[in-house]
């Protein structure tokens, strides 16, 4: 069996902000972009030859990819990318100031949307200007699976469906996998690799820039995981 | 039938230096990125999708198509990258000034060679450190098949063949393809697209940085072809 190997991307440029940002294709912010080179410097330092990069839509994600592949002096390795990894989608909370929204509905509201496992946040409606469907990045997708808002469980069934789908028959073929994504849609698949609950997941926080390996036995279960120093 | 676009990256750290580079893992030059980022202006103000890349091992030209792809908003873009892809292998001559190799050997050899279809430059030594069976990037391939110095008619059999391997499938799905490669590896492909000689191939001379597009029929033979503008 191949080794996983996941990393959040650093700070964007709406991190900075305190703005809900989910599918918006913000940038990194110039901090992100040092974390991502200490992520690439972290996979060098191990020894770690990556065979396969798989990343989202997101730029956020994809430049941390490219970081990461080019300070380990690996900018060679196929990439494949998918929105399944995208960040959950924020619905129509996208954009907007996280305190603000906190003030306009009330704190039990907005945690059992921000923490709860299936409470999504009001959703954009089909003509909203931020309807995936308007990105012609998505152009060639079915517009009736991509969402307008999603619980984390949303986010989870198609992190771990495209787990099962594209990563895990690399991982069969013993690949070593980097996964460049976002804090929730790699808290989707920890979810799964460690059988952590959904009480429990949202609780979970994904370090960013810091690259965290898996191994895996025969019948890819996880027998070890640990952050990379 | 899908399309193709060829790109030969732009100038490198060594071109500046008038050195010979072949398999030599040298960046852009700034001059080069600009270049780059013409072509991705270029394959954005066409409003071509693109869907699929393909590049060498080498970063000038995968810098080439990562430029590009941000360029025209596709970071997503899947990418694959084959060492059939790099440039000609120029052997000892590799890290050599041009002139001074033209001084010592006389303009016979050195035009022979250079402009000749089936006349390789000296072959590096199996245990010399150029040799690519010592650089990590091709510690997964059979050694054997690894060049030493290659004339311009080895060069072409591996990239022809890599053309109807990985290419050729995605351009009979339809696909937008993107390869970003080299002088001599695109010399190769344009031999085999536009049915040139081998006489006449190593006068024709690729533009750095110009988007260059085949439309093929159903037999994937080539209707028509033209530099983005």
């Amino acid at each position: 069996m191949g080794k996983l190997i996941l990393v959040r991307h650093g700070k964007s440029l709406w991190n900075v902000k305190n703005v809900f940002t989910g599918w918006t294709d913000v940038d990194l912010a110039p901090e992100g972009i040092e974390e991502a080179k200490k992520a690439g410097k972290l996979i060098k330092s191990n020894l770690i030859d990556v065979d396969i990069c798989f990343s989202s839509y997101l730029k956020r994600a994809i430049r941390t990819a490219w970081i990461i592949l080019e300070t380990a002096d690996m900018m060679h390795v196929d990439s494949h990318y998918s929105w399944k990894l995208n960040e959950r989608h924020y619905g129509d909370w996208q954009g907007k100031n996280k305190d603000e929204v906190l003030r306009e509905i009330g704190e039990e509201r907005f945690l059992s949307v921000r923490r709860g496992y299936d409470t999504p946040p009001p959703s954009l409606s089909e003509e909203d200007k931020r309807n995936p469907r308007f990105d012609s990045n998505y152009r060639l997708l079915n517009p009736s699976v991509l969402p307008l808002g999603e619980s984390l469980k949303d986010t989870s069934k198609r992190v771990v469906n495209y787990f099962f789908e594209a990563i895990a028959p690399e991982l069969a073929k013993g690949k070593t996998v980097l996964v460049s994504a976002h804090g929730n849609s790699l808290r989707a698949l920890i979810e799964y690799l460690e059988h952590i609950s959904s009480e429990d997941i949202a609780k979970v926080e994904v370090a960013t820039g810091v690259p965290h390996l898996y191994e895996f036995d025969g019948k890819l279960n996880v027998i070890d995981n640990y952050q990379l120093e």
